[in-house]
């Protein structure tokens, strides 16, 4: 299966780390020593998880003509910070694609998401049951999260981005999926309590940051070795690693600990924050034009949770 | 593939319509008259949609020796209304379990996510990632309802069910899965607005109920038809019908669209109310052992968003 675009979606509104100065009193320096993060964007008023992922889907389509949106067959939208549990992602774009009668249905695995959703799309090919995929991936973290949390108010940032995936290649600039690993962690650390989100009774927490950081940095470089390994290729053999983008902290030891140098991987941290699932493929958005053929990229992902995974791709 | 065992869990505490006469002057009469539904379970303080789950997978598993926990390789949850999206449902299932390393996500599509579920298995198994899957549905409602809301708040219950699914059959009583056909239908209707679950705004809403009713009708009779067509089949073939849970005249309704009669359709929602994507769930787990060899099932849902699907299933 092959990803024949990518397209990103951000709010026009930027947060700088000023805010948080103002309201916290978390300086700047602090804030960029500790994550990375210099800015990050805030949905609008009228905006939200749903409203996003639709301009997400219109631009990767205008960028697609190949791809056109009545061949869409399926769709999968992921998420963890829903606009509306039953009228889902997915759903709110089926409704502005006016495709009919096609599997429709979105997902959380946290922050690794965006690998459980083409995963599921993999599933749908391999059944037969689609040959054109759209998958979605969009956090409106701002919509749930307590800006006056010190532990992890200034971290989240929302954003959105599509992917339009054909189990065919459609053109030779197409990104080959050679293998995708993901796998739930829910079992190990503190995975039930370290980062949480519960509509019902608050927002986003992250009473325990250290677990989930030293969960991801483990997870992320062993599943980017194990996919690596089992293709019978070596971490010299790649040429851009895109992981989730949680903390700049976490990918310099990623990339430390698989021996990487820091321009092998892609960031947006810095300016979009942690903008959850959809973090990864908005890197991949930005970043596909620089991909040269026959380069090689590993997407992984660490999710709160915890989920991890990783995906290698090849132009 | 297999359904070798489900098990539902409710919790124990009753609300009868009485309650709902109290609150609201909505006499037992007229609620069973416009839903069928004379009670429906409540969690208990101490439980929510994770709990629920990991109740009912402990009943599944205790009913299957064939199928030890440590042999499951894939865990696929579904709730619209979640404890937790980022330590979802199916995550805290694996936490439960302790089985490391598998594919865990969870997912919605409103009340008819059972059916996405096990076509998400489908395609694991159809990849070759998974043998055997764990399903778990598993529904809150009362953690999002307002039960003061004369319109809709009478009409759910809480209530979870897990089942066991394997790629080759492992028992003569195992449940073969014939065919299976999920969709969404989020471009019909008044889809984006009929019955939503905003957290951040509100619970669940239905401001059109007759939108919901009508389309719910409509699917469930015409995908039961599609299902049974392009497998040979009559409706006189199939000797029970389990249609999503949500309001006895739709169940009459679709039985009458299809020429069947009342007792061929297996039906909890007079004690149970709406209980979401779990409710076909719970009711082919109190019917299993009623359904011969050699006998055909459908069950198909439809779900606020909206979403359609059906499963033909022959033991």
């Amino acid at each position: 299966m092959y990803i024949h675009q990518v397209a990103a979606y951000l709010p026009a509104h930027i947060v700088t780390n000023e805010h948080f100065t103002r309201l916290n009193g978390l300086s700047h320096k602090w804030i960029i020593e500790r994550t990375g993060i210099q800015e990050r964007r805030k949905a609008g008023p009228d905006e939200n998880t749903n409203t996003m992922a639709l301009e997400a889907t219109r631009r990767v389509l205008a960028q697609a003509p190949l791809f056109p949106q009545q061949h869409i067959d399926l769709i999968v939208g992921a998420t963890y910070t829903p606009h509306d549990t039953i009228y889902t992602v997915a759903h709110a774009v089926q409704r502005d694609l006016d495709v009919a009668d096609i599997p429709v249905v979105s997902v959380s695995s946290a922050c690794s998401s965006l690998l459980n959703a083409i995963e599921i799309v993999e599933g749908y090919f391999a059944m037969g049951k689609a040959t054109r995929a759209l998958v979605v991936v969009s956090e409106h973290n701002t919509a749930y999260n307590n800006e006056d949390d010190t532990v992890a108010g200034h971290l989240w940032g929302d954003g959105a981005a599509a992917l339009l995936i054909s189990k065919e290649r459609l053109a030779p600039t197409d990104l080959r999926m050679v293998d995708l690993i993901t796998a739930g962690a829910g079992n190990m650390g503190k995975a039930d309590t370290a980062v949480t989100l519960k509509p019902v009774e608050r927002g986003i927490v992250m009473p325990h940051g250290k677990d989930v950081f030293i969960h991801a940095c483990q997870y992320m470089a062993r599943v980017t070795r194990n996919i690596l390994e089992r293709n019978q290729l070596a971490v010299t053999d790649l040429n851009w690693l895109i992981p989730h983008q949680a903390n700049l902290r976490i990918t310099r030891n990623v990339l430390e600990n698989l021996g990487l140098p820091d321009d092998r991987a892609v960031s947006n941290i810095e300016y979009l924050g942690n903008t959850g699932c959809a973090g990864a493929a908005i890197a991949l958005a930005d970043h596909l034009d620089q991909i040269k053929v026959g380069e090689r990229i590993v997407i992984t992902v660490f999710g709160g949770g915890y989920s991890y995974g990783a995906m290698l791709l090849e132009r």
